[in-house]
This record gives structure tokens, sequence and C-alpha cells, in this order.
């Protein structure tokens, strides 16, 4: 069902999604689809939960320029190799749950991330008291502007200069104010 | 017609647009309408072209800091005030002219605001070699994925915090290696 769910998303985008294009493509009868889900927004977050991996952890590469260029190459995987992202972002601006579904998710994944503005900062790379989320924001949002909004041609050498970027910034203590 | 078309897209968005509703909104008649645009993203790209203002300069207040935070109040006010931008913005996943004409509109304000970037260096502020369009990008992407990407609620001090962070960053050359 999800992978159904996830496929007509992919390839025909949300418009093409209802409970009963899903139910056929995946062969299940719509009467168990629609007491699973009440409509395609509760679908959608299914779909996104199934794609996110709960083991994911943060990059320890022992510096942080190292961990936010790991971080931003899979950003940039999830933004250029894998339609999901782009399509769930899409559909964010359509389905309240889905929005609700992503904001989830990244609040998730800036958590996780706190780890990587910790080590640094214990390791005297950044100033105590950066704001980790800020940071990872910093290093993470021009990639999705560029990519996601701006509709930038792909660049393999942007998810390392942001990443640099970001670091040179954090280094300065561009995240500590409030 | 294009103050039709945009309350109609403010009011109920790109999925109720069509040639024929604007047409009836407007009381102008659907042959004339259906005559100047072939569909709606060619309406949403005159929409868009109405809604900026040609004679837009970019801030100059004596300080790389201070350019940047203005340029951020004005990007704050067209993502919390202004339900156009994000609007233009959803339509942009479903219209390829709606995403070309977006596209166009900010290459125009990035290389606009390369002034901003020219004066700082020439401030002495930042390094000779900075690249603006980069420097840009990092002072104003974190307010577009708050706002628009994670739905984050209005904090009336992002945009300062955001442009001071840039400027710290720039400052410390963070834009001028590729």
């Amino acid at each position: 069902m999800l992978d159904a769910a996830l496929a007509q998303l992919v390839q025909h985008g949300y418009d093409s999604m209802s409970i009963d294009v899903v139910a056929e493509r995946s062969g299940v009868h719509r009467t168990t689809v629609y007491r699973r889900w009440r409509d395609v927004g509760g679908l959608l977050v299914d779909v996104l939960d199934e794609a996110s991996d709960d083991a994911w952890r943060p990059p320890d590469t022992g510096s942080l320029e190292g961990d936010l260029v790991a971080v931003n190459h899979e950003v940039y995987a999830a933004l250029t190799a894998n339609p999901v992202t782009v399509a769930l972002i899409a559909a964010s601006f359509r389905s309240e749950q889905a929005a609700e579904a992503l904001r989830a998710f990244w609040a998730d994944r800036y958590d996780r991330c706190a780890d990587i503005a910790r080590r640094a900062a214990e390791r005297g790379e950044i100033p105590a008291g950066t704001d980790a989320r800020r940071l990872l924001i910093a290093a993470t949002a021009p990639l999705y502007h560029e990519l996601v909004l701006l509709r930038a041609a792909a660049d393999a050498h942007l998810p390392e200069l942001v990443a640099r970027s970001a670091a040179t910034a954090a280094r300065a203590g561009a995240f500590t104010d409030r």
C-alpha cells in the first residue's frame, strides 16, 4: 500500500493521489484502505514515516566541517537523486497533514543533529552556547533554497561549499547571540 | 484582470484558478481573457510581474549588517504579511511557468543586491572576492526555510538574527572560496 502510494506520488504528483487510485494500484480493496487512511493526507504521513530511517544518526567525522559536509551530501542526494522529498514538499502546500509530517520529520532531524554542535563545542571548534538548530538551518537551508525554490541546476560542489560557509560562520560565533 | 487573478489565488489557492473563474470574477469576457493568457501559468507570470516593483533598489544603510537586516525585513514581510509570495511559491510546484517567473524574479533581486556586497567590500568590511549571490542566499534562505518549509511561528527577531549571522560569516570570509 505505502509503496503504491509512494510510486503514485513520485510518478504522477499530489494531484493524482486519491485513496481509490492507490487502492487500485496496490490491489487492496478500497474499503480496507479507507478504513486505515481517512484521506490522502493521512496516507502521505505514513509514506513519509516509512521513508524516514528511524535508526538515522548524525555523521561523526571528527570535525564540524566534516560533519556538516556529510549531512549536506545526504540532503543533496535527497533533493536530487530521490523524488520523494520534493514530492512531499510540494504536497505540503496542499495537505495540512503532509506539512505537519514534514515539520515533525525536520524537527526530529534537528534534534538528533544537536550532537554535531555539542561535539564541535567540546572540541573547542566553536563557542559554547552555539545554537545547534540555527547552525543546522544555516548549513542546510541554502541547499533547499537553491534546489527546491530556485530550481538551480544540480551542482555537486554545492553541499561542500554551503557546509564550509556554515562552519566558518559557526567558528566566528555567528550562532551564539539571541 | 490581474487584481482578480491575485485575489482568487490568495483567497482560494492555485487549485481554484482557471481562466474562466478569473474572467467571471473580473467581469471581463472569457474570450478576451483566453486571447491574452493561454493558461493559468501565463496569468501567474503577469501577476508576479505586476506584484514586483521594478524601481526596487537594495537598501543602503551604510553597513553590511544594516543592509542585510533591511533586506530581511522585506523578505519577512513578504512571507508573513502578504499572502502573494507564499501562494506563488505553492503554485510554482504545479506550474512550470510560475516556477520560471519566480526564478527570474529572484535572479533579478540577487543581481540588484550585488551592490550590497560591493559596497561592503569597498568599505573593507568583508574580503574582496566575496560571492554576492552566496552571501545573499545565506542571509535570506533561513527565513524562507523557517517560514515557508518549516512553517515556523512568526518571530519578529528572525530577520535580524539571520542577517547578523550572515554578516558575521561574510566578515570571516565564508563566501570567498570556490
